[in-house]
């Protein structure tokens, strides 16, 4: 039997159907607008299948508690139509089969871990910068919660000397996403990030606040291997300069082969590509029908 | 059977004999001086009990790897020599029990998860902060391992505005440890800590790097609850102003009633005192024993 798939992303939900071997059939995708309108398209291109299981891999912050009268629950996102929205009860109404759920970062993290560049390790974190930063993580090969999901894209990272742009985050001005997500990038330079190409001082900044981030990322969590995707990466000039100064930040304290010598098979692209979230979401299908959660 | 516990300090180590209950029989301490010395002082003493298993919560950094060559092994310590010491080894070789073997922070964050103030929750740090900065995790009832232990006392924060102290670390200079342990406390104000404690802007400047380290420690691994102890955390007073820092850090963003309403139940001294360490090497073997490793 099937599974079914679902990215749940604030601009697009992508919806496809696959099976166990992370292989997809069919795919779709359309705008997100009310949830009782994305949700109904959605419920109408599953209902064309017979489906073992679906993953859902959902924008957020979410409710991950299963023990919380809203687990499964869109919580306090900016878009206010969606806030309190129970997607996991939308499905679960129309669909009587086991459904997994968890954050969009999450899902591709767990992807990447199934299918992807963590296949050959057992703990590994998924970072994407694009409009935003989000990391999801796994740790012994299940996802990381906690008190709530992490939300590592938020942490505080500290100022490079000649940056004097003020932040973008909402609630932070300069945490890490506020001074290194793709809005900031063109808000500080102003111009979008593809047209800065060639300028080297933009990617050495960038590169200065993502290797911190991850300098912070391996001390906490000690990752096996670290995946970066989302729109900022395509800047394919980043990964050695962040590679280069993940290295000079640690300054050999973490005493480790993959860090010491071999960082560029430890700093690596998505093995999925762009598809780390949709393939992620059918992996907590396949997950689910195993566990029948 | 009685269990064994070893607390290995680089100062001393603490052994003692107790049981499943986390209660101890017998206790003595001897010097750090050679290996040989000092583990024929451990072994001397543990031969005089029928043990059905020992743990040990080790100085580090130590290889906890169990499919290395080297697990078990102190690895690069400043003490020279115990670098390369096979800890594990020494042990096994006297005693064919199941031995558990962990760092020293782990030990006592699995010591307060297991007996303490975690005691209640899935998944918990515990900060010691002395004459360095370690932390320990669990999560999900496991202690935390990746790619090495993790080593959070170093990660990167921000330097406090009032502060033109440069940092003690031999590896980073003004990470966390070196900003904020209590040999940096010392030589930046002149004094030891226990004869600053009427000095508010001492404590202020100590909160703000803890809790900045705290938000980082939250949102990465979304721990649910947070222990502090070690000789600087003897200043009680830091306790209210870490976590007053946090709230202020975060602004709301992690939407939890354990960091908006209740932060004096998620951020707490041990409970098991001064014993977090040793009564988590006792743990180490508790658990050692029920799963022969």
């Amino acid at each position: 039997m099937n599974l079914g798939a679902i990215e749940a992303g604030g601009t697009k939900f992508v919806c496809a159907v696959g099976n166990e071997q992370g292989e997809f059939i069919q795919r779709v995708s359309f705008p997100t607008t009310t949830p009782e309108e994305t949700m109904g398209k959605v419920i109408d291109f599953f209902q064309n299948y017979s489906l073992s299981a679906i993953g859902i891999g959902s924008f957020g912050p979410v409710d991950l508690n299963v023990d919380s009268p809203q687990y499964g629950y869109i919580t306090m996102t900016p878009k206010v139509q969606w806030q309190k929205f129970d997607i996991f009860g939308a499905l679960k109404k129309h669909f009587h089969i086991p459904i997994g759920f968890d954050t969009d970062v999450n899902a591709a993290a767990f992807g990447e871990k199934v299918w992807g560049a963590g296949s050959d390790v057992n703990s590994c974190i998924y970072m994407t910068v694009g409009t935003g930063i989000g990391v999801g993580a796994v740790v012994e090969g299940k996802l990381l919660h906690g008190l709530t999901h992490p939300e590592m894209g938020h942490i505080l990272v500290r100022r490079h000397p000649s940056d004097q742009y003020e932040g973008k985050c909402p609630y932070h001005k300069d945490c890490l996403e506020g001074l290194a997500a793709g809005p900031a990038i063109s808000e500080r330079w102003g111009k979008a990030g593809v047209e800065l190409q060639g300028r080297a001082e933009v990617w050495e900044m960038e590169a200065d606040y993502l290797a911190q981030a991850l300098v912070n990322y391996i001390l906490i969590l000690s990752p096996e291997r670290i995946i970066l995707g989302g729109g900022v990466m395509k800047q394919l000039q980043l990964f050695p300069l962040i590679r280069k100064r993940v290295q000079e930040l640690l300054n050999g304290y973490v005493h480790h082969a993959a860090i010491l010598s071999s960082i560029n098979e430890y700093i690596v692209p998505p093995g999925l590509g762009d598809n780390a979230g949709i393939s992620g979401a059918l992996a907590l299908a396949n997950k689910a029908k195993n566990t029948d959660i």
